[in-house]
């Protein structure tokens, strides 16, 4: 698949930080960002843009804020062809808590929330795109929501300046099916604007899903190293750029990092395909229950774990 | 997704051998068959219908040859639902080696051969039909066959009294595209016959190619349970039986038997998702330098490994 439109985001840091509440070392992220410079990804997030006033510094590491100090730690000042993006939550961050852009290295903000937040979003977004920024939003949790909602939420982003609009699966609970029936709905409903996917694996369709997200016509792609994120992690960036045919991307770069500092730290930090994520996923839930069975010291009965998820959700 | 004629075969034990040269206990397979029993799933493949001429007992378990006497100590005389399957690779056995169906416990002979096999093939499955089996034909490795080849295989088929093929993606090299385009390819060739997938994991894709074949109106499904199999494994039993909304499925079993027995095999035993295995997917090349590179002491350099396999593959 070679489609120059299509922009590849990893969101190593942002996605896999919420395993080890972004304790990661100045070098990890130094060297996750020369590879992804390297190899020619073209954005890279770094981290949530969170306000200090609603989370500590002492629980949580430097990539959950995103100040310019640390971030120009990383980049120094180097030309860089890789941008710089960041997440902000919904309700995690005021927006003066974001400075213009002539003050910051970062290229991008997106932002992301629920269904029932986007005018919320709206709001922050539009605001970055005054300050300067590229900015998206990703609505979240979409396949837990009633249909008219989302085509409500649909057509307030339709009225707004956002130039692009997430497709996410948060609970790796979508098959193919889903996809390109969503984005042919997104498609529809937002003319004009650019559409992009995030997956999560818990069925092992992180990969598949984004694929068929870029026949579905959607150039916004996210994936991690390795796959690492929260839970079952999401879609692996170098398998995305094997299947990509854009001679811009060189995956050599991806598989020193991963050999360098992911297979190490997946030693130490557990993400990956484990059946209490799969039970979560093909539930349609939200992968923490998941989480609290694998942090157990004993693992559950699986069985019974999956039974009562399976009652508990029959309820929702 | 619910297609009465869909029939599920787990090959648990006959492609996850391939790890272990089918050391396994007979407590193991035991729980396998009732799992799967208890679980609704159609067909256990449960090893590999091979010459004591050609292959030692002291190096291989049981299940590289299916004898009477190993099969009866699992299955007894109870009544079941569950069919038995072995699989005969062609070369690796004589016509004499197979017993009349009347005296033997085995439902199916599943032939396994390469597109230049396949008159050989097609000779021993009329064999197998003769003496009163199901029999089905898999057609390996076709992601490196040249197109007119593989035509010319089909149209063999296409003559012969075989009631199904499989398409099978040896290396992990396929995507979605190339499953519709096969399982297409397929249908047109051979009238009147049934198709079947069988997948593997290297690019995490087992499963979805899987959901894709079926999309397509392929109807015999491998699976494994937890993706055990060579290498990066296969399509995950588990994650079939929950897109399958077939009411004669129950999953529970099969999350209880990948607890009590998979889980901790999987502690010992190596398979599943690996760099080494997706390069080798990535490249279309059989998985065993990637299986040597696995088993190696050191991990070797994976750039190198990587550059030094592409040159090869070049040069094919």
């Amino acid at each position: 698949m070679f489609r120059p439109q299509i922009k590849v985001l990893d969101c190593t840091v942002r996605d896999g930080g919420l395993i080890n509440k972004w304790q990661f070392s100045d070098d990890f992220v130094r060297k996750v960002f020369l590879a992804l410079s390297k190899a020619g990804v073209d954005y890279m997030e770094i981290g949530y843009k969170s306000s200090e006033k609603y989370f500590s510094r002492q629980e949580n590491g430097a990539w959950k804020f995103c100040a310019e100090e640390d971030l120009r730690k990383i980049v120094g000042d180097d030309d860089r062809s890789l941008k710089l993006s960041a997440m902000a939550d919904v309700g995690r961050i005021d927006h003066d808590d974001i400075p213009h852009k002539r003050d910051s290295v970062l290229d991008m903000i997106r932002v992301a929330c629920y269904v029932k937040e986007v005018d919320k979003a709206i709001s922050l977004a539009h605001d970055c795109i005054d300050k300067g920024y590229e900015t998206t939003i990703n609505l979240m949790a979409v396949s837990k929501v009633l249909e008219r909602d989302l085509d409500e939420a649909l057509d307030d982003l339709s009225k707004s300046d956002i130039p692009a609009v997430y497709i996410v699966d948060s609970f790796g609970a979508m098959y193919s099916e889903q996809i390109h029936s969503l984005a042919k709905k997104y498609f529809e409903a937002l003319p004009g604007k650019d559409l992009g996917i995030h997956t999560h694996n818990n069925q092992q369709l992180a990969f598949a899903n984004t694929i068929e997200a870029i026949i579905a016509g959607v150039n916004r792609i996210d994936a991690t190293l390795y796959g690492m994120g929260r839970g079952a992690g999401n879609c692996p960036l170098e398998l995305l750029l094997a299947f990509l045919k854009n001679p811009k991307f060189d995956i050599r770069p991806v598989f020193e990092v991963i050999q360098d500092t992911l297979i190490p730290l997946k030693a130490e930090v557990e993400w990956g395909y484990h059946i209490p994520y799969m039970i979560t996923g093909i539930l349609n839930e939200h992968p923490r229950s998941g989480m609290k069975a694998m942090a157990a010291e004993e693992m559950p009965d699986l069985r019974q774990f999956y039974e009562s998820l399976r009652d508990e959700s029959e309820l929702d």
